[in-house]
């Protein structure tokens, strides 16, 4: 199949474009640079060394000559009507958006900045399969914050209501907690629409926190009698208050001899997914697309846990290592329940045929020796993990 | 009061700043006139000729000194800032988006100004008034189209659902059904969450289709007895495909003996109200603002009418000033549900003493001689009527 991939040199995207060649797809890589140049913006580096986007190329169309990688920026529609007319991908995996909360709520100008990127890039998107692809499947990445934290039940996506003696199937109200959340709110509007106008199919993937940094396609043959994961393939791993997510930080943390610091009481709970999986389940969307005309919504997590449970199993597994952590609260720069319900659904892709295969422990104690290694670069940026971004200033 | 009017230069614009002005408030205007420029850009005109800007401030500026007109932009987060910190309003009613369905969905590039200049806009007020004045009163008008037609009641913003035994309060899953409609989503969930993070107090009015082009505040002295309509005064009437309203066009068809051209069945079902009303709900949203960090929706309209029964209205009316007018459906360029339910609250409003004071047909008798006397500039844009962008391609 011809995969276009826009945000190929982001977090998600390099270990999936990784895997999809590996399992002989044609991939289409797009991107624009800008997560490097937004984590060099905020002073944040990635734990992991990340090979110049040549580097990078390289070391991938070496092993597989389909592997095409066009630098251009989603939000200008003639280089997207482009791509689309030379490439006429069979399914796109848009993961090409600004990901981060705190960087959306930075100041108005981070604000505009995350919700044009991404509303505009996905709306590009559309109008070019719209023209010259109706028939391939947009698989979309959303994120699980789109719900919040309702004090019901979440359904995947959408739900059968009775309101007042009549019944109806609709969206599922969302409750995002930042500007970045919202902006992927609003993408899941446009693309319903498109499918209902349109008759284009859709996966949304409403996804929980990925966690990991490598894959075992990037584990390459070497001297020794193990494979080992090769230093251009591994992918970003963010630990900055910007742009690493609260398990991130934790893991630098310790490896810094730091405190780890939750936000909060702590017990606000999210779902969770090890990169491996994460991308396991794109690959079953691609592989079993809807039928034209359909909106589908996959609840993509495996394991749900509270901010102190995160950090206490980091402190578990990191003992392990001969590294003795402990846990401080600190004040909670964000505006969220701490103490909420939680309980969502996640039942599509396991009926599709999903099964885990990584533990957040074991996903841990391959993730605590490789940033091992990079002590010096964590070290390095030390001050950049605490919290300045406050939601209500 | 000191009241910002973002879209001073629009349809509602400008009747809202000349009753709030009678009323003795103080009103700062913004407008980027980019209306003027859009209905320049497909053709159409108003068919009530519209004086320049500087003209129509003038009128107003002389009998009311404090009457600010600032022609910027609010995409420019820099000079909204700047007015904000100068004039410091006490309330923001905030009309500056750009309000057209097929204009959003003209192309793709008509679709990404629609939902950049509504969301960003947006925005800029929303930071601007948090960080300047906080405790002001945002009234932002969005449409009762972000609900579409579900196949339940429409209540007024949120509602209380009981889901697998369990009780929350949620926003109404919207159902939008055009970029444009889109947008105002958007912008319904940002400021959703810029009250419950930062507390600020909004009302978001889901308005109805709005009819009529004068109100009694644009009413002046002249030789005769009677006060006469000011030309200066009067508001935009724009009855091309893209600008103009179902009703607006069939006005103008009946003034220039055309069929009135109702989109498919005609049975689709929207509320309406009247000019003048819609000024008066504004004025009680602005005179009684809801708690800080209170977020509350108006649903505004005073009567439904299918498309159909909309046609016979006009036909009905038209009789009475000797035109006699036919109704003939055509195709539906749009995407929309033909034979829905229909069943919005409308209670909001009432409850803070709202009440209706002009009907479909009593506002059409103002309205067709008023037209009558444009009959010329109608004529000459006779061909903008019928549609031309369709929802599907």
């Amino acid at each position: 199949m011809k995969v276009m991939i826009p945000g190929v040199d982001g977090y998600l995207g390099w270990p999936l474009a990784l895997h999809l060649l590996a399992q002989g797809h044609e991939v289409i890589g797009i991107d624009n640079l800008s997560r490097r140049r937004r984590v060099r913006e905020v002073g944040g580096q990635s734990a992991t060394p990340i090979y110049s986007p040549f580097e990078r190329f390289m070391a991938l169309h070496e092993e597989y000559p389909k592997f095409a990688w066009r630098m251009m920026d989603l939000r200008d529609y003639t280089e997207v009507d482009y791509a689309f007319e030379k490439h006429r991908p069979d399914a796109v995996i848009h993961l090409g958006e600004i990901p981060s909360a705190p960087y959306s709520m930075i100041d108005v100008e981070h604000c505009n900045e995350t919700q044009t990127n991404n509303i505009i890039g996905t709306n590009n998107i559309l109008f070019a399969m719209h023209k010259y692809v109706p028939e391939s499947h947009l698989i979309k990445l959303g994120t699980m914050g789109e719900y919040g934290t309702p004090d019901v039940d979440i359904p995947e996506g959408e739900f059968e209501i009775t309101y007042r003696g009549r019944t109806d199937t609709l969206i599922f109200p969302r409750q995002p907690g930042s500007y970045y959340h919202l902006s992927k709110v609003h993408d899941t509007h446009n693309i319903i629409f498109a499918c209902r106008t349109w008759g284009m199919r859709a996966t949304d993937i409403m996804q929980g926190v990925v966690h990991g940094l490598s894959t075992p396609d990037m584990m390459r043959p070497c001297d020794c009698l193990e494979k080992q994961l090769d230093p251009r393939l591994v992918t970003r791993f963010d630990f900055d208050e910007i742009w690493g997510t609260a398990l991130n930080r934790f893991c630098a943390q310790a490896v810094i001899g730091h405190n780890l610091t939750p936000y909060g009481t702590g017990k606000q709970i999210r779902g969770y997914i090890a990169l491996r999986d994460s991308i396991k389940c794109m690959t079953i969307a691609l592989d079993k697309p809807p039928k034209k005309g359909n909106y589908r919504t996959f609840n993509q997590f495996e394991e749900c846990y509270s901010v102190n449970d995160l950090a206490q199993h980091v402190v578990d597994v990191v003992a392990e290592f001969d590294i003795q952590a402990s846990v401080w609260n600190i004040e909670n720069p964000r505006v969220e329940s701490e103490d909420h319900y939680y309980n969502p659904d996640m039942k599509h892709l396991p009926d599709l045929g999903f099964v885990p295969t990584m533990s957040l422990d074991d996903e841990l104690r391959i993730t605590i020796p490789e940033l091992m290694k990079h002590k010096a670069r964590i070290e390095a940026k030390r001050d950049k993990i605490k919290p300045t971004v406050n939601w209500r200033t």
